[in-house]
């Protein structure tokens, strides 16, 4: 037993050393870079929104009040979802409940972006002359699979790791066996939204730009652009949540505790 | 140190009963699932293109040249590229350097496609009657990101984990370091290649059908199908590969030895 015991010990130092080397200088970069990508994309959508597209109405100017599409849907699914995940890398010193809880706040704020933002696109079609028809595209399509994927993990979240803690002990089992399929539909749901939002980009391009597209003024830059933010997002988000090394994991935190 | 080896003993016992019981079923139904949409990806683009885009030409005919560019990337970077990755959950009984031949073999099999592909529409758009430009879409810069993140994955994995075989002992740390960044890149690449196939299914589609697409024609409804069967499989290839359980494990393969 007492082997075992300075095996484990071992293991936990060298753990700890190599994040000191060079693994805390990796997390802080991806981090960093992650943060950056998902402000920018919400930044990038606003300038173009604004500066390119008119800004913002509600359904007295449907055609401006479809600008408030593609900025709530990103501020929802990319912004706010993004930040909401990173927070399970980000928050390493914190109790675990508290981390649990922003999750949930940052993905509660998702959903009113999620809402209005689906309203205005509706509302823009039905109210235009003529009215616009709805959910042919594959860009609506693949929308309601990710709205589908959002709430059924919004419930499933909410029920199993928070509701369910009345009950700590009897459920604990049920709770981790969960945590990873949960964790795996997350980065699913955002990868989706990354895709959704870039069919979603394509049709407007086209639609508004045609044949300019083509030609790459301004606009066409910025909104290729904003495509790439959300591409490199994708990617940056992809790696910080499934490198092994960043993960925060519970036994860790105990063997440290342990050590005090 | 008896007490630790019946300890271990019992776990991989665990296991393996675990494995009897309900994941077996889970493995084999979300191993058939991928297949089936990956192959059935294939089968519905071969469709749409044959009996409704007027099937395949060479640079005699740049239009029907253009057909064999979304056919070519949808076998390279979809069917290729997924059976490859499925490989290192199926192959669970095969020696892993057969496992390693055969991934890279497919990937070897998905680079034609893609140079094809990729010579099909530069073609098209060069000899159409006015030229079309290149590279100015999202589409066309996704496409960029794809096929560079492959080519870096292809030349990495050919290099680290076959030719550093060479020289095995000394290079097994670096290798083993290696492994799950090149996975999760490798599951990345995939995710945005079916994000680019779904942007250039959307531009094909407004560019093609026009106004009519919303009404949801038969031609709208099998690109959209092949849009959810890519959609679907981005689902069912994530779930499959970032399943902890469904891990090809040395450890497992081991112990089971060691009990033989």
């Amino acid at each position: 037993m007492g082997k075992g015991k300075m095996h484990n010990k071992h293991r936990n130092y060298d753990d700890e050393n190599s994040w000191a080397c060079g693994n805390w200088f990796e997390f802080l970069l991806v981090v960093a870079l992650a943060i950056i990508l998902l402000i920018g994309a919400l930044v990038l959508v606003l300038f173009w929104v604004l500066y390119y597209r008119g800004g913002f109405a509600w359904n007295e100017n449907p055609t401006l009040e479809f600008n408030l599409h593609p900025v709530l849907m990103i501020a929802g699914f990319i912004t706010f979802s993004g930040f909401s995940m990173l927070l399970y890398r980000v928050g390493r010193c914190c109790r675990r409940i508290y981390v649990k809880l922003f999750h949930t706040i940052f993905h509660a704020l998702a959903v009113p972006c999620v809402v209005v933002g689906f309203i205005a696109v509706l509302d823009s079609h039905n109210l235009a002359n003529p009215p616009i028809r709805n959910f042919y595209s594959l860009h609506s399509w693949m929308g309601f699979v990710t709205m589908g994927l959002f709430a059924l993990q919004f419930v499933v979240g909410f029920f199993s790791f928070l509701i369910l803690l009345c009950c700590e002990n009897a459920t604990a089992g049920f709770r981790a066996s969960l945590v990873p399929i949960h964790a795996t539909f997350g980065i699913l749901t955002f990868m989706l939204a990354v895709a959704t939002c870039l069919t979603g980009l394509t049709e407007k391009t086209i639609f508004t730009l045609g044949v300019s597209y083509s030609y790459l003024g301004e606009e066409a830059i910025i909104i290729n652009a904003l495509a790439m933010t959300l591409v490199a997002g994708a990617i940056v988000m992809a790696y910080t949540l499934l490198r092994e090394g960043f993960r925060y994991s519970g036994h860790i935190l105990v063997s440290v505790q342990s050590e005090m």
